[in-house]
C-alpha cells in the first residue's frame, strides 16, 4: 500500500509498540488500547490501518520478516560458496536476536502460539526465509559439497528449529545466558555443516 | 499425591480432556468448563484437582512428561553405545508425535505460548527430558566417539529444536506431510550424529 512519509511513520510507530507490548504481556493478553498508548496514538488511529489484533500481529511479522530477509541478503552479497552462505544465515539470526530480542521473542513465541494462527494464515516470508536455506542446500549437493542422500526439505526444518530453539534461549535467559553469539554460531555452523558434508560411514 | 483409583482415573480424564480441547481451541481460548464436558464431570469437579486453568497445563505437562520420558527409557533399556541412545531418543520423539498428536501439539505450541508462563515455570521434566540428551553427548565424548571440541549445552537445545520443529510440521501437515517418522529420523540421526562425531577439517 502507498503510503505518506507521516503515515507510514505512524505505521511503523504501531508495529514497534506492537513488538514491545506482545513481548511483554504476550498476544492474548495484550490489548489494543495498550498498543495505541505505547504508540502515542489515538485508540481509533490503530483501526485506520489494521483490522484487528490478529491483523497486527501478521502485518508485523509480515514486515519484520521482510527486514530479516533484506539484511540477510546484504551479508550474503558476492559470496558464493553455499556452505559459507550457511554459515552467514546461522550467524545472521542469532545476530538478530541478541540485536532486538523483543522482536525475536515475538517471532519465536508469540507467532507458535496459535495452532490456528498458524493454520489458517499462509506465512509467506516465513516460508522465503525457509526457502533461502532449502536453495543454499540444494546449491551444496549440485556443487558437490554436500551429500546426495540428504533432504533439502527436512534439513531447513531442522536448522531453522536449532536456531529458533537456541534464540528462544538466548531470549528468555538474558544476561544469564551461558552462550554468546559467537559462540552459538560457531558450535552449530561447524556441526550442522559437517553433518551435511561428511561421508557416511 | 496418593490417590484412590477412582479419583486417579477421574484426574486422567480430565488431563486427556484438556489435551483435545487445548489442541483444538488453544490454550487462551480454552475454557476451564469445555474440559470439564470433554472429560464429562461438572466443572466444579475440576476445581478439586486444579487450581485454575494455567495449573492444569503444567500438570498436564509434567505428567505426560513424565509419560514420555519413562517410554524413551524403555527403549534405552539394555542399549549402552551413546551414539545409538542418541539414534533411538531421535526415533522415540517422532514416534510419540505419530502417536499422540494432540499431545505433542500442546506441548509443541501450546507450552511455548505464553513467556511469562515460561519464564515463572520451572519446568522440571523438560529440563529432565533435555538433560537426557547432554548426558549421552557427554558419555559420547568421554568414550572418544565425540569431538572433544561439541558443546553438550548447546547440542542438546540443538537437536530439542530440530525435532519440536519437525515435530511441529508432522502434527500441523497431518496427512499432508510429505515425511514419514522413519525417513525424518534417519535424515536427523544420521546429520546430527555426524555432525558431532566426524573430524572437523
Amino acid at each position: 500500500m502507498a503510503m505518506s512519509a507521516k503515515t507510514k511513520d505512524k505505521y511503523q510507530r504501531i508495529l514497534d509498540a506492537a513488538v514491545k507490548v506482545f513481548a511483554q504481556n504476550g498476544f492474548y493478553n495484550s490489548k489494543v488500547a495498550e498498543i495505541a498508548k505505547e504508540a502515542k496514538v489515538a485508540d481509533g488511529t490503530i483501526y485506520l490501518y489494521f483490522k484487528n489484533k490478529d491483523d497486527i500481529l501478521i502485518k508485523l511479522f509480515e514486515e519484520k520478516m521482510n527486514v530479516i530477509i533484506a539484511k540477510l541478503q546484504e551479508k550474503l552479497e558476492g559470496v558464493s560458496d553455499p556452505l559459507e552462505k550457511i554459515r552467514i544465515y546461522i550467524h545472521s539470526h542469532f545476530e538478530m536476536t541478541a540485536a532486538h530480542p523483543d522482536l525475536m521473542e515475538v517471532i519465536t513465541v508469540e507467532l507458535r502460539q496459535s495452532t490456528k494462527f498458524m493454520k489458517e494464515y499462509d506465512n509467506k516470508q516465513f516460508n522465503r526465509y525457509l526457502r533461502a536455506l532449502s536453495d543454499m542446500i540444494r546449491d551444496g549437493k549440485d556443487a558437490g559439497l554436500i551429500r546426495q542422500d540428504i533432504n533439502p526439505g527436512i534439513q531447513k526444518r531442522a536448522l531453522f528449529g536449532i536456531m529458533d530453539e537456541l534464540s528462544l534461549y538466548l531470549v528468555l535467559a538474558g544476561e544469564n545466558a551461558k552462550y554468546t553469539v559467537e559462540s552459538m554460531s560457531k558450535e552449530v555452523a561447524d556441526s550442522f555443516i559437517l553433518g551435511l558434508t561428511a561421508p557416511l560411514s
